[in-house]
Order: C-alpha cells, then structure tokens, then sequence
C-alpha cells in the first residue's frame, strides 16, 4: 500500500497543485497546540477532489478513457471530475438533479463537462448515471467509495507529512469518507505514530454512529451548513475508516460557523464551511491535543459569498 | 537611496513577514496579462502597514524610544503602530475618535497600544496627538507622509522584485500615498524598467487631481467603499508620487466591489476592499497592460465579515 500511495502522488502531481502548509500564531495560541494547515482550498478547482478525480481517470485504461467517465454530484466532486478529464483529454458526463443551483451547473460546464440532469432523487439519478454507462461504455466513478479516488485523496496528507513529517494528529473533515480514508492511509505508511481524527456536523452524524455501531449507518433527515459532508459512507471506505480513526468528533453547526469565521479572520483565506469542521473539531476537545502538532486538511474554498453565514 | 531601501529591508525583516507572491491562471485569462500578488493581506496584523511602523520606529533614538510613539488613525495604522510598538518594547500612544468602531480600538488594546479618545474631528485628533507629544515627550509618527514611513512600504515591493526581477509595472492603491510613493522608488532602484500604476476610488479622487494639477488637493465629500483610501497625499510623498508615478487609474464602487469578489472566488484569499482597487484599475485598462507583466499589491486583509457588499 505504501508504494501504491506513493506512485499515485507521482503519477497525479502534473495535474494538481502541491498546496501550500500555512501556519498561524494566533490560532496555535487559541488551541494550545501547533497547527499546519493543509490548504486544499488552494487547489485546482478548490477542493482537494481534484486529486482523486485525477486518480481515478489516470488508472483506466485507454480504451475506458476514450468512452469517458460519469458520476453523479452536485459538489465539488462534479467539478473535480469535469476538470480532471479535461486535463486528461477524456469527456466526463455529470449527472445533477434539475434543481441544482444554476452556479453549480455553470462551474460544470466551464470545466468543460456535459451536464446531463434528471429528477432530484437518488434512483433517478443513479439510473441515469447507469444509462450513460450502457449506453455510452462510460465508467462511474463514484466520489468517495472507490480506492483509487481515496489514494488519489490521500496524497494531500502525504504532501504534508512531507514538510512536517512528526504530526502527532491530522484532523479532516468526515462526509462521504474518501478523504478521511486516504488520510489514514498515508498517516500509517508515511506518519511516524501520526494519528486521524475526524470532525462531523452534529446534525448529521452518521459517519459517528458508523463508528460506534460497526455498521453503515445512514443520515437522518437532518441539515448542515457544512453542505460537502451530507453524504455517507460506503463499503470501500468504511473499514479503513473503521480499522484507522483514532476519533470522530461532533460539533455544532454555531462551532462550525465560529471556526470558519476564525479562519477567514485570522488566516485571511477563504474556506468553504466543510473545511472548518476540522478546526472545529480541534478546538471542541482541546485540551485532549494540547502541545501536540496537528496537521489540519482545509478541504475546500468552494463558497456562495452571497450566503455567508457572517 | 537605493542603499537606503536595501537596509531599511534588512532591518525590519526580524519584524515582518516577507509575505508569499500569489499567481492566478484564471486571472491572467481574464486580464490578458501574467500577474504576481504580493500578498500584504497575510502580512501581521493584516496589513503592509507593519512595515512602515516598524522602520519608523527603530530609526528613532533609544532616548525618543523610551519616550514612546503615537498617531492619530481608527485604520489599519493604528494597529500596525501598536504591534510594531510592542514588538519594539516601545509605548504606543494612539488617539482615535470616539466614533471610532469598537472592534478597532479592541484591536489596538489587542496589540498591546493605549488608546487616547478625542472628538471626531481632524483638529481634536490632532490637538489629542500633540498634547501627548508635550505631556511625554513621545515621537508623533504620521501613517504615510513620513520618509521612514514611505521606505518601510517599499520593502513589499523590493521583495516582489526579489523574487520577479522583470516586471513591467507595479499596481497598487492611493490613499495617503506612502505605499505608492514607497513602491515608485523600490521600482525605480530595484527593477529593470519596472513602472508603477496606482488605483483610486472616483469617488475620492484627490490623488488623481494632485497629480493632474501639481498640487496636493483635497478629497471632496465624497465615501467609499475603500475606507483605507480616504487620506490624502502629503508633501513628502507627493514629489515622489509626482516625478515616478506612471498613470493614476480612478474606478467605480462597483469595480472595486467585482474586482474583490473575483480575488475572494478565484484566489481564495480575503483582501479588504481597498487592495482590489488595484486590480479593478488594472481591469479596468486591460487592454493598455495587455501581455505585460504585472505585480499587483494586495494591501490589506482587515474586513469586517458582517459588514461585506456581496
């Protein structure tokens, strides 16, 4: 596995940016520990699914590649795939519901994907997906429960491990789980006793219950302003998830907020309210991590500056 | 002078940031030229005004430093001389109008400074300051028409053409001039034909007018949105201003406000309203700079997050 992690993080690099590892004074102080910030807003598309995006793509065939690739995403892992293939030379069909935001189609179509949109509920556009499969040959490729999408995801904490290589902890955020799963990957092959702990929305907390339980558990029918992490879990992930975590902590959607706000105010960068959720998380069990140092993954800098919650 | 403006950068570098140089490929796309953003936003205390302070202060004697400094400004100064204060082991004494919002002098309390109330008027700010100059003996410092002053803002540019040897021009705002004026001679001594264009809110056109008229005019009733730019040029910086400045670009509100939107969106970073008058004039005149090489200083990272125009 270790050579897998590293050989997708030099197969990927020409197609997404190395992100830089900021530091604050300020925030260290506030959380009694020394703080990187791993900052994935910074990435190409803003949001570090480019690289399990890029990932995925690389590892098909050329003759998969020439059928394309489609997924099913309102998020960033639908402009991560439009843009990926783009750069690969491949055609990406993405699957929205029809009342997704316009801007979200717009960005879609920008990178260059074919927006194809059906009825707002998961079957149909699952059906959908799989009609362009059949009818196309195009592969799915599916934004977190796919390995090559979370090695892909991986390799941001692989990047930071390389620049500081005596992390005690990585926070991520945890939503649909590829991003926690690769981070627990490369912390074991490239961490010296570098351990991950998760931040979740209190407000939907399935990943927790996942956790506790041992089983996959859905969402209830809650909300959260942390609008990347409405997803859950799947086959693929859940048991390095389940084998690796040393904590999922839940915090509230006032905590979520706060540390957004901190992070724009203090670290003058803009981070989508998913990002937060992990410095969040920090600061809720703060004395748990005091004088440790702790990797944080900014996941994304994806936001509606017209709903800002400020 | 140039040895002058290499040694006023080795002597405050202990103090300040050298701040990261920013690029954008979106954002070259949309000017049509290759831009360098000297990121001041991420600069202590949020602003290049720490460097001004910082060499104003430490070119004073150990006796005027015992004495303590002090200014009159609610902005970004008032901080910068603060911090630079402490960080000196010096006392900062700073008069604010007791208007002044109260997260400003919160700031200024946050910073170490002592902040002296006075009517909201310029001659009860500037009685305030002089009663303190006689009462302690401390040295009135002024926020942009001071040569010490005008030589530490230069320092942002002398590390842009550090590490961007070749540019053609350097963009930045006008308000009371010390950044512009510091920028002109970085230019003149550090780059190889390198020309510097300054933007102005239309609304507060002073700069453009002194320039224009060869005499340092005042600003009308007007506002902006660019509450950093409401100074006005002095008679130190305005010689230089006057023989280096290369064009003084005037924008609308509303460029201001689509130029900040595109810096917060694309680049992920958050800038002050004031720091994307620089790139709106650029915008604004596209087709004048176009396939040039540009650096762009982002002055500033100081917002209120309730108070934003989007």
């Amino acid at each position: 596995m270790k050579d897998a992690l590293a050989h997708t993080h030099a197969r990927i690099q020409p197609y997404v940016h190395n992100t830089p590892v900021l530091t604050s004074h300020l925030l260290d102080e506030l959380a009694g520990a020394t703080l990187y910030f791993k900052c994935e807003n910074f990435q190409r598309m803003g949001a570090f699914k480019m690289r399990g995006a890029v990932n995925a793509i690389m590892q098909l065939s050329v003759e998969e590649q020439q059928s394309g690739v489609v997924t099913h995403s309102s998020g960033n892992f639908a402009q991560a795939l439009a843009l990926a293939a783009r750069s690969l030379g491949v055609a990406a069909y993405i699957v929205m519901p029809s009342n997704a935001p316009r801007v979200k189609k717009e960005a879609v179509l920008a990178y260059g994907g074919q927006v194809v949109e059906c009825a707002p509920t998961l079957t149909a556009r699952e059906q959908a997906a799989q009609q362009i499969v059949e009818e196309r040959g195009a592969t799915f490729i599916h934004p977190s429960n796919d390995l090559n999408v979370i090695l892909g995801q991986g390799t941001a904490a692989t990047e930071l491990l390389a620049v500081q290589p005596a992390l005690d902890y990585i926070f991520t955020p945890v939503g649909g789980g590829g991003l926690v799963a690769g981070t627990i990957l490369a912390a074991q092959y490239f961490g010296r006793n570098c351990r991950v702990v998760a931040g979740e929305p209190a407000t939907m907390n399935d990943a927790y219950r996942s956790w506790q339980s041992g089983t996959i558990e859905g969402n209830d029918a809650g909300d959260t302003i942390a609008d990347g992490l409405k997803t859950q879990l799947g086959d693929i992930n859940f048991p390095i998830i389940q084998q690796g975590i040393d904590a999922i902590i839940l915090v509230s959607e006032d905590e979520i907020v706060a540390a957004m706000r901190l992070i724009w105010e203090r670290m003058k960068i803009v981070v989508e309210a998913s990002s937060a959720v992990a410095l969040a998380a920090l600061l809720k069990e703060k004395t748990r991590y005091a004088g440790k140092r702790i990797g944080i993954i900014l996941s994304g800098g994806n936001v509606d500056l017209s709903k800002l919650p400020f």
